[in-house]
């Protein structure tokens, strides 16, 4: 086997980069040739974790083939999140948390999926399992994708798992959980000078349901004013990648992380699935959504479900 | 949540049984409302296994709807190898140890799959993590199935993994493998007055691979002669069956338990694939393949890459 490349989805969030990181270190302890690496570069929120604990970014790859066909992916599995060529490369093992869909091997392989909050929360457990004991950096990148995964355990993705699995990290990186974590979290909120067309792909995916091709970004802020004042622009920063891209419904959450709600922005076609799958009514483009945080838990089974009829 | 119902594939075999009530009985000592059943009756091996472990072979269903909405797929995922309403289901789990392909969700959940030579081998790690003891009836059952599926530990599917899992149940369930092992696979290879048309049926899985519907069947014996002397019966048969259901192509293994050999025959196309996927030359609809016993591992790899081409 040729040198095994690890790496989460693409516009890589925390999870995707901590989760690479962690189970590279994992199966390097198990004897494994593993690497680390992302398919693009970390956002804010994830370069202030890797400074913290003083870590490298993972190199950022285009295409897997050139150097490998052994490939390992963490914090996704549909092949639209995943490497280019994923295709012709052999997928050894999947660490996700995220629904199953458009993934498909010819052999058997380890994949491993749990309903929990965060990738590396199943990837503690790992360690825990092969008796590998987790490195203090490598704790605290993973106990920051938990942070992030969860927005410090407020999110309803949240489980018990994810609860001990970061009492577990924060104790062994030697961090306080609430205070790391919100500095992370404002650190991760910070927009800088970028622009709407820049900001609408930082955090985004694409899924297909039924036919619709759907892109759902998520922006986290402590002042959603911000970008609600920009609204017109974002919106249409927004129609421009949807023709672009060809995207039907395009969706960005600008959740508050200290109140855990989110306004939501929509372009796109059809909207009342829109408004049926998130249970508010979308006028000129914007609803707000009480209690939304989570893509995973709540928004992609109920559009899933509200496209299907 | 109504009552989990846990079942195997269609056309069950030993670990498809065995591993429904093997998890059906770790989530009940886990504390949830589950339930084993089958998509269809035990074959002559695995009553063997029941009977010797006094086991009541489980209910079968032919859907699930009308009972519950709540399921856990033990040994299989792809769709059509699953229960005909899978659609209308909550998948809460899946444990197993084949390829993935046609298995989609709209949420997250709690997927297993292990490359190693039986569902049962994981479902004891399982127990392990638990800390849950395993049950003697269970423990019996559970290694039959891993002598069932790794012919008693001479496929190349086994691992370490599966030698470990079936030394550890047979000290529970207080049985010699080597000298019940033998016994369960002799049992297995009973034909008893079962016709042609029957015999193909029962262990068949069916496939799709790059649009050519397959259709593979296995039969376990210890003398191969009493089928192959009744050839033309055999092929008459799978083009009946191949026609009626529209497969596109039908292999039957004819696979000797002593030698771990099989014969194989074959109808339908392209039969160019099936030459290039097994290294044999097909004449008359027979060729035989030195070394082969599995399916998952020596077939469904090498012939979805040689109907890709």
């Amino acid at each position: 086997m040729s040198t095994i490349l690890v790496f989460g989805h693409r516009n890589p969030d925390t999870d995707a980069i901590g989760a690479a990181i962690g189970l590279a270190r994992l199966e390097q302890a198990l004897g494994q040739d593993a690497q680390a690496v992302a398919l693009g570069k970390p956002n804010a929120e994830t370069r202030y974790a890797l400074d913290h604990f003083g870590l490298k970014a993972p190199r950022v790859i285009e295409r897997a083939a050139p150097e490998t066909t052994d490939v390992m992916l963490v914090d996704h599995n549909e092949r639209q999140q995943s490497v280019a060529d994923i295709a012709d490369l052999t997928v050894h093992k999947v660490i996700d948390h995220h629904r199953i869909a458009n993934f498909e091997t010819t052999a058997p392989l380890y994949f491993r999926a749990e309903p929990v909050g965060c990738t590396c929360t199943i990837l503690t457990r790992m360690y825990d399992e092969n008796d590998i004991p987790i490195p203090g950096d490598t704790a605290g990148i993973m106990a920051s994708a938990i942070i992030s995964d969860t927005l410090l355990l407020r999110s309803p993705t949240t489980t018990d798992a994810d609860r001990n699995a970061l009492a577990h990290l924060a104790s062994i990186a030697d961090i306080s959980p609430d205070a790391y974590g919100t500095d992370l979290l404002r650190a991760g909120t910070d927009l800088g000078d970028a622009q709407p067309a820049t900001l609408i792909g930082r955090d985004a995916k694409s899924y297909t349901m039924s036919g619709t091709e759907v892109r759902l970004a998520q922006l986290n802020t402590v002042d959603p004013t911000d970008i609600l004042d920009r609204r017109d622009e974002f919106l249409a920063a927004m129609r421009a990648e949807a023709e672009h891209a060809g995207y039907d419904l395009f969706l960005l959450l600008i959740t508050n992380v200290l109140t855990t709600d989110s306004d939501v922005l929509v372009v796109g076609d059809p909207l009342d699935a829109v408004d049926a799958a998130l249970t508010v009514t979308i006028r000129d483009g914007h609803a707000f959504a009480k209690g939304l945080v989570s893509r995973k838990k709540q928004i992609v089974p109920q559009l899933t479900r509200a496209l299907a009829q």
